[in-house]
């Protein structure tokens, strides 16, 4: 059974943030690509992305270049499968190729049945056959203890995030056709652009310059987005060092018609992630960050600080 | 039952036109996916536009400002149901917003049903269902009136508009996948940004410099796009003033295949509307209009002289 | 039966290539979008791109202009019908227009059926019913000798292209939605805007230069792309010329899930297609193209060459 893949596409203008670098949601959705098509291949059934950790983002890709993901997968439980992502881009004219991007993307085996609520439709459900184990040759050694680490901090999410008035409404859409992968339901590598799209609002916002994503961290996705589901962004600034933003950013989904009639009934919660940006100046160079003042902190800014410290001291580790 | 919806969206480089700016027609398919959210949450059935009015284009909105446009159902009648909407441009960097767009949009209630022709596929029909009243403290006090003017104005509707001769090919088109809503037909903001390019098109090589849309009025949806009809957009300059120019629009649409083996047989005229443009110099200020000489002027020359004179005198007493 | 058809777009930003014009691929997919409607038109029954040939790109397209395709069918024999594409750009501020490409496009009837290998799904196969014969004054006398001429090709295609390693992967990707027309399969006209793309990318290494579409020759779709095959394009430089570089690229289709588990084994060419590019300076002036090394040189370099001439001599001819 196939463990790698690849995926090259030539990155054109209409990728484009409106600094004229590739978009960081369009990355995000091309690896989101890559990783389903690994674990689809592996598992033999359809698959869904559950999650996503350590996606860091190096260097931009420009609009010319092309961009490769390989998508490798390391490491399969009985329900999920980790794959591991490595973007490149190459430069045309000079030959030239640098790491851009890495992230792990865990996935599920889904089955998509009638609707339980007997409405017309159909629904993603957690497939329950078990995926065949890895050869041990390739388990990532990492891996298990992340699954672990995943799964507790999960637990320990604050309850507060069941609140959808933590933070402000930053993006409000109904998902086009273009966002639906094989399956009947939002890819989530479109919903994970539009977060990214979301969190670079409010950093800029909060920064007043321009802002490139630089870290994804702590992706869960609950529940699937259909064609058609309102989809309701809220965002917040809730840690800042002196170089970077780092943000929450939640999907919260609506069922039309009916929805909602007031917000928080009819609302789930359906992804919540944590984005990180640097703020650029006119010349493109990296600027101060404005402290978030006290009085906007909450329960979160603490592990804000922890996860930032945890990052700067793994980068010395590297820099030995 | 709500009666108020908002969508929030960044605004990428694909939206622009090749001035740099936000494409009008990609505003007006916004500003009907938030009508079509509201008037979908209050009926709970599906709906269509049937029609649009006073739609004003105040300011340009630029790629990487965020648009929110807010919706509010304002008056119900047995079968239709008046949208009004607001669209802001915010400015991250400063956090200015300003408003730059506004509009009625009209919504009825539709069935899709097997074809009573016989052929396979499905078609829109307009629903029975009586839609429920709207609580007399949320009614707009202009919406009846409108409503009676635009029937009024729809029963004199120059007979010469079923003649697809009236005015050359503009663009023509068959409406691809991204153009569909959650319904198998081409939703009406799909088909509302097509005709506005159109209309600049004519309105552009009237005045040989590239124009923009200030005014859109007077939209009738009397039949359904199907994905695959072929769309044939006829348009052109009925009227100028000094500053601006008037342009009529119509979509023509034929069933492939088998279609109109002559043009006029098969053809069916789907949608016709009003749009009105200035023009803009290099420096990006409004430049004069050059007149339609008198042998171009149609019948509909004195009715866009009685409309112009209505908004000057509207803007007049805006003023005092 | 309707033998003519016009399409008329508005190039929009989005369409652009990173050199600010209209990408080649997008004028490709809009040729084959008017010669589908004709051919299905005459037809009446669905159709797909079996062959292309002598695709030329006279001079670019500019965002901002109209462009018109029309297209004419000018041949039918029993099972194929050919359509002459001719498209013009229009600059709307001056009204000029000028000839940018013509190309010859070959359909068939197809049947959509439920797969033969019991596979959810469906398959397109050839339609078996007869095609009406045109109406002879309506032929082109140089089609039917085209036809013949394309079998023969066919037929003395080298059995080398049946092995995938000839070329190296230039890109690798899973078609969209918006990839697809109105019957279940990645549309001919995606596949072409691809495979352009993947012609660009190897002839811009070899080159060193941003490269442009002259020539598109030797199309023949053999097996139809379902929407979520993964497509791996092969691209390599077969042939130079001082100031042209030839390229064959080749779309390989991989079924999902299961799929190749070896690359070569579940892998099937779909397309093969011979692109001709011309490297552009800063100043976007044509520069001159370095030769390819002897050692990379295959049985394909003779047959670019022989090639080259014809259309040297075609040119010649073409000046008298």
């Amino acid at each position: 059974m196939a463990t790698q893949s690849c995926l090259r596409k030539l990155m054109a203008p209409s990728t484009a943030n409106h600094m004229g670098n590739v978009h960081g949601g369009n990355i995000l959705r091309l690896c989101e690509e890559a990783g389903r098509i690994v674990a689809t291949k592996y598992s033999l059934g359809q698959v869904a992305l559950v999650g996503a950790s350590q996606t860091q983002f190096h260097s931009p890709i420009h609009v010319g270049e092309v961009a490769s993901v390989s998508a490798t997968l390391d490491y399969v439980s009985r329900h999920a499968m980790r794959v591991s992502l490595k973007v490149e881009a190459e430069h045309l004219e000079s030959g030239r190729t640098r790491e851009t991007n890495s992230s792990n993307m865990w996935y599920s085996i889904i089955d998509v049945k009638p609707r339980a609520d007997g409405m017309t439709g159909v629904e993603m459900i957690r497939g329950e056959r078990p995926i065949h184990p890895l050869h041990p040759s390739l388990v990532a050694p990492d891996a298990a203890s992340e699954l672990k680490k995943n799964a507790a901090s999960a637990a320990r999410l604050p309850l507060s995030t069941r609140s959808p008035k933590e933070f402000p409404v930053t993006l409000q859409v109904t998902p086009d056709v273009d966002s639906i992968s094989n399956h009947p339901f939002v890819s989530a590598g479109y919903v994970l652009k539009l977060m990214d799209e979301a969190g670079a609002v409010v950093a800029a916002a909060h920064t007043k310059h321009q802002c490139v994503t630089v870290l994804l961290d702590k992706v869960c996705f609950r529940t699937p987005i259909r064609l058609g589901d309102l989809c309701t962004v809220r965002a917040g600034v809730t840690y800042t060092s002196s170089r970077s933003v780092e943000t929450v950013v939640q999907v919260w989904k609506t069922e039309l018609p009916g929805g909602a009639e007031k917000e928080g009934c009819g609302s789930i919660c359906a992804v919540e992630a944590r984005f990180v940006f640097v703020a650029l100046g006119d010349n493109g160079k990296v600027v101060e960050v404005p402290e978030l003042p006290p009085d906007q902190r909450t329960i979160r800014w603490n592990a804000g600080a922890a996860k930032h410290e945890e990052r700067v001291a793994e980068k010395a580790r590297a820099k030995l």
